[in-house]
């Protein structure tokens, strides 16, 4: 079967190597925002290191050179698999001989949606956008208190979820307010500010190897961070966060717990996970469809341990490369050799020459785990512009302590 | 007397140069945003060619090195003269022993302040940041009906006012819609955009000498901008522009014809002129109050031709010297020499390579103006880094016509 037209949903980093992968075929590339963002920074920009424009690219830009590629700009609203079609908000129904669906995932909040007003999670530029505008509007403010008044509400920021983005989140905070804010906000005291990670679990970074969480802990504990361990949320009000018996006020909460994957595979009638995500076969795909596959943090796929794989880029760019091939080669279900992932590691910075990193056997930690870090971040950056820029913005931060982009508009 | 404390309103050309030169005083810099903007480059915002932290700088990071300024972000809500204060939004009233008001201009629409809704102008950040996500969604939508009905309504842009920034915003929009963006969007054609100017007036560019007004409206329109003059606006719609019995049928309509002081001299109980600017004495206060002083285009204040300065930057920024000459050294009313504007010359950019620039005798066009142009602009950018930026990014821009800044969020 000639699958003549691949419609992919989501240019996340598992979509967009698929539309870059797929050969002969005409690819409509999907998604709701004009841009592939990488994610893994998105922090930085929450935390004004970084600006927008610095880890972003537009999806039209990159496919420039790919004629057989169509991006739009569009919601996907449901999947129909009879009439073979995707409905969409602004356009007619796209008709497809394959479907790749990647459309990512959102944060969840166990049952506590209320809870997402009070508590943003940081998936999207225009999360970490509005992060950046309340945290520069909470210094002013606490600033302007202690210069009128002499006193200052204590600034308290909480980040609930100890994995990789909330330890990045939190090393990033602290940084900024204690090293680098400083200078500008001459009346803020550093007792003014309190940054508190909190983890359900026994550890942070629970994915690592258990000396590198401790390692990571302690470095956080040194920057001023305050790390709960044990501590699971039980409310969140525009208040503060209620963990067990005890109590933490707080207008600045940031939640970085959970996942769920984008309800639009609800749309789909396949078996799905408690998260939501779609349980694939081997080759990626739904029961029963052979040409729907779906990749990245949308889909439940088993790794080698028998446990599903992480929600991170590495396993989506694998998956699209994956299936590209699959759709490039023409190969039946019964040609396909089973997704296998290659594990190249895991790092997560905690701040200015601080890192882990674990390897197949080898743990890292400190300024080789974070120079390796800044290496594979830039190496994954897009763009060669792009790439240029955020290097010149890390080295110019590494010297000066001044970080840019604290523009507030 | 002696000024111990000086409050500036507004960190503009004016406010900013003031504080900064300002020597033994206490300075209080009140501004509504947190970051001085370059205002001459905010179009290469608006048109996705400069991302928004290329052209703005922390008010807080520009005087850090300044332990007598104070940055306050706030709204000044009035002035009391007799009290010797402002009143502020966010905190309890500042007072001053002398008070320097540079808080700039908005658009004015000549009593019609209802077409600002569907003809925005273009003043701040958010200003420009509103424009690009426009004009982006735009080119995304025209691009999608082409590419699904094989028809597109057509795309019209009108700039309403021909002094530098509509010259400037019509040229810019020419370029990245009909080079910088036709690669991006492959099914748009060259005639489904169209871009008019349209000016009151007799020519474009009226504070220009004539030859140079005719050359720029012939490098406009070779670019494929249609330049309609004489055509004084009418009415406007949500649908377009009526210019006496013509109509323009157009949704994307942007404003950049008459400026209005801001309304808080209103407060001041001083003479002001038909736009709102406080007229001012020779020494730049207002009658009976030798120390509050008004600068940039908030004021209006005689050249030596007899006619009011033009509301530009280097009027504003010998202004604000001038007037932190004073309270530096404390000169009273009759110490002080009158304000002297040394005309360095007025330059405004077409294009890529296209420009106009006059100095005194010299006239000059093409492609020495704008090179002239780049150097003028680049030097007064105010940080080191964002020097070498926006360079590196005209640079860039110039090489490959690959704008980055497209990101929409």
């Amino acid at each position: 079967m000639d699958q003549k037209r691949v419609v992919i949903v989501g240019g996340g980093f598992g979509g967009l190597t698929a539309a870059r992968s797929i050969r002969h075929a005409e690819v409509i590339l999907i998604d709701r925002a004009n841009h592939h963002l990488f994610q893994p920074l998105l922090y930085q920009v929450a935390t004004a290191a970084l600006s927008p424009g610095d880890i972003a690219w537009p999806l039209r830009t990159v496919f420039r050179s790919h004629p057989n590629v169509r991006v739009m700009m569009d919601h996907v609203l449901s999947i129909d698999r009879s009439m073979r079609m995707v409905r969409l908000q602004g356009s007619p129904p796209m008709l497809f001989d394959s479907l790749i669906l990647a459309p990512g995932s959102r944060h969840a909040y166990f049952g506590h949606e209320e809870w997402e007003s009070y508590a943003p999670g940081m998936k999207t530029m225009t999360d970490a956008v509005r992060l950046r505008g309340n945290m520069l509007i909470a210094f002013e403010e606490a600033e302007r208190h202690r210069a009128t008044s002499g006193s200052s509400p204590r600034l308290t920021f909480v980040i609930v979820g100890g994995g990789p983005t909330g330890v990045e989140l939190a090393g990033a905070l602290a940084e900024i307010g204690r090293k680098a804010m400083g200078p500008d906000y001459p009346h803020l005291r550093r007792e003014d500010l309190s940054i508190i990670l909190v983890e359900a679990g026994p550890r942070i970074l629970p994915g690592f190897d258990r000396t590198l969480s401790v390692k990571a802990a302690d470095a956080l504990t040194h920057m001023g961070v305050t790390v709960k361990l044990n501590s699971l949320v039980t409310a969140v009000t525009p208040d503060g966060v209620q963990i067990g018996a005890g109590w933490i006020p707080s207008t600045h909460i940031v939640w970085a717990a959970g996942n769920r994957a984008s309800p639009l595979l609800n749309t789909l009638s396949a078996p799905q996970d408690s998260a939501g995500r779609v349980i694939v076969h081997p080759d990626l795909t739904i029961p029963d469809d052979p040409w729907i596959f779906v990749i990245g943090d949308a889909a439940h796929c088993l790794g080698r341990n028998g446990s599903p794989l992480p929600g991170v880029a590495p396993v989506a760019m694998q998956q699209g490369r994956y299936v590209a091939n699959l759709i490039n080669q023409k190969l039946t279900p019964e040609q396909r050799p089973a997704f296998a992932y290659a594990d190249r590691g895991m790092l997560a910075t905690i701040g200015r020459a601080k890192a882990v990193a674990q390897f197949g056997p080898i743990r890292a930690s400190g300024v080789l785990a974070w120079v390796l870090w800044c290496v594979v971040h830039i190496f994954f950056l897009i763009g060669f512009r792009n790439r240029v820029r955020v290097m010149s913005e890390w080295v110019w931060y590494y010297l000066t302590f001044k970080p840019g982009a604290r523009v507030l508009y």
